[in-house]
């Protein structure tokens, strides 16, 4: 049976869903795995099955699954020209069922939940995170609580709302509904699957690990994630470490967050060498998803990327525009302003620090474009009137750049 | 090298990415391959690779891929239940990188473009068509031209214009255009990827590929794709029988092709035993992605059925509705409507005939929710307003089912 294990005071707790920050600290639990010796068993169809040695669950059903993981990771020739950069591959979380790479924590979660026999979950979420927990709620046929923010747009609500989970919109400080959703789940027997949640990072493992893989197993050498609350880059550096452990790697890649500059409290925190986050007064920027003023991780991911090497950086709005733009025209991807953070990210580091021409570079793409409500760019995007007589003129004229 | 074929006039033509008709009977043509042994290479990392030997490539150029294919097929055991149906499977298309099927016949349409050394694609839809032929343009760099409906939403144009194509709304017949755009493209050297370009009908053979290796090299019993021109279900057939001819499978399934009631010629034509399909005169549905009054494959689909085994139906837009909401709520899948219509028609079968109890069924989703502007039902669909001190009272209240 797995612990939870608390990286500051080192205390360990028997695990438990209604646990997710340590009691001393405040700081969030990890899963730790009492088995020493663990493989890969390849020739499995799902990867929770594939990955099980590596994740705390003594086995996967697959009437909660809806298909996760398995994403592609495709080079991106077209951006390395355009920026001159060595190798970048991106893994494209965006094809995950309710597009966006929360599914890959909701869907450990969520085993985790009906194998304990548990019927009730909760996330705290406007965004991806609610969607999937939604989503991932009524697969398994467990009611679903979804406390979100005021002001979210229609579509946003519709999009999670489809589902029909129980909506709850939650007047008053956000950040202290985090915290305080772990412990209402504790009294109501409702799992709150949030954002540092110890078995949903266990999830974000299994990215790595397919990264790994697609990389003929070799971690790369650079790996960049949008960070938000955290949990995601924590997850990917937690796998790597145990790929290191387990003898699979010999080095960990150089990590690099990337928060949007507009709420970038992790990455002020890392820059200022601070050890503690603090919180912002006030967020703003066009990366709604990575929008995150009062991290839950942020401690913990800066003290992992200090153990193992790593930065955090802020990319300002305009750049991640541009990225999200560029992604769409030259490479046909389109992913949310939060992904595009990535692309930015790894231009901002070419441009500061020495990066060597071997390197193979993964940027992470978390969310798709289509479930954005503010779209980069095309402001002026025009579109073209004519007559059928018209076309043969236009066709004529439509030559290749 | 491959021909193209009439299923028709039974001529053989060169085959040439200019030519979708037959000259003689304006029918769509197919891919003929002149490969007589046919086998799959299963180590292979791409579906493009893997399925070689059945498509018209000689080798899968991975540049111009967006990691298309590989989509889940999960079994759908709560509607199983639901409407006592035999095992019931979903194979989840709109997981592709451009969230739907279409995805699959543009990334073969874009190989051949550029394995044939031309620089400039188009097509002709305002829907899922667009938006994928949009992104692989943009990943392969060629330009691309999208012809689109007057009256578009200003939503599905920023989908489709994100990748920044040439798109031009023309004035005047939109089936017209349709066969237009084949002679226009030939005299301006732009490859018109149409819906039933047999070079796209090649990759929506995919799908049906992987459905066999999914259930462990069989076909299933019973397999309902939407139909609209009539591509997609050509496509699958075409498959199924290439796996027969091969001696892969002795049997085809009993395919049933599904129309939204408001839009339906191929199915009044199929019900009303005609050999050609007329073209409807007003198309009315909520499902959008499948309204073709005028279907260019349906005449070649009907024949297909025909040869083979099988039957269109019509679904009237309440009972789309109605699948569409039930697949989200007991199955966390959203899909849009034309995709609903599937479990609709499943439904309507099981009613109407006789359903074997040890049959396997797969229902094939074609696109994503997300996408589709139209949202079934929760019109009604409420928020819960609250205080963090109302949380303790509404969470007690909030037992299982």
């Amino acid at each position: 049976m797995e612990e939870f294990l608390c990286a500051f005071c080192q205390k360990t707790y028997p695990a438990d869903p209604f646990r997710t920050f340590c009691p001393e600290c405040q700081e969030p639990l990890l899963c730790q795995s009492p088995r020493k010796t663990k493989k890969f068993y390849p020739g499995r169809s799902h990867p929770l099955e594939v990955m099980q040695d590596f994740l705390p669950l003594h086995q996967a059903n697959q009437d909660l699954s809806l298909g996760e993981g398995n994403t592609p990771l495709i080079r991106l020739k077209h951006v390395e020209k355009k920026y001159r950069l060595p190798p970048l591959y991106a893994k494209n979380e965006t094809v995950n069922p309710t597009l966006s790479f929360k599914d890959r924590g909701t869907a450990v979660a969520i085993q985790k939940a009906v194998s304990l026999g548990l019927d009730k979950i909760g996330t705290v979420s406007t965004g991806n995170m609610a969607v999937s927990t939604a989503a991932y709620g009524a697969r398994a046929g467990l009611k679903t609580c979804v406390m979100i923010k005021e002001g979210a747009h229609k579509e946003t609500l519709r999009s999670i709302g489809v589902y029909n989970p129980l909506m709850i919109n939650v007047r008053g400080d956000y950040g202290e509904l985090f915290r305080k959703s772990v412990l209402l789940g504790r009294e109501n027997q409702i799992y709150f699957a949030n954002s540092v949640d110890p078995y949903r990072i266990e999830g974000y493992k299994i990215t790595a690990f397919e990264i790994f893989f697609q990389l003929k197993q070799r971690a790369p050498d650079i790996i960049i994630v949008p960070a938000s609350s955290g949990g995601h880059l924590i997850g990917i550096i937690k796998a790597f470490e145990e790929l290191k452990q387990q003898g699979f790697i010999t080095m960990h890649p150089y990590y690099v967050g990337v928060q949007a500059e507009g709420c970038s409290p992790i990455a002020q925190a890392f820059q200022a060498k601070r050890t503690h986050v603090e919180r912002i007064a006030k967020a703003e920027t066009v990366a709604k998803a990575i929008s995150n003023p009062d991290p839950p991780g942020g401690n913990l991911l800066m003290r992992m990327i200090g153990e193992t090497g790593g930065t955090v950086i802020g990319i300002p709005d305009d750049k991640i525009r541009e990225a999200q733009q560029t992604l769409a025209e030259i490479e046909g991807i389109f992913v949310q302003p939060a992904s595009a953070t990535a692309l930015a990210g790894i231009r901002e580091l070419a441009e500061k620090e020495k990066i060597e021409p071997e390197s193979r570079i993964v940027l992470i793409l978390t969310g798709s474009g289509i479930k954005a409500s503010v779209t980069a760019g095309h402001s002026d995007m025009r579109v073209m009137q004519a007559t059928l007589d018209d076309l043969p003129r236009i066709f004529h004229s439509f030559e290749s750049a």
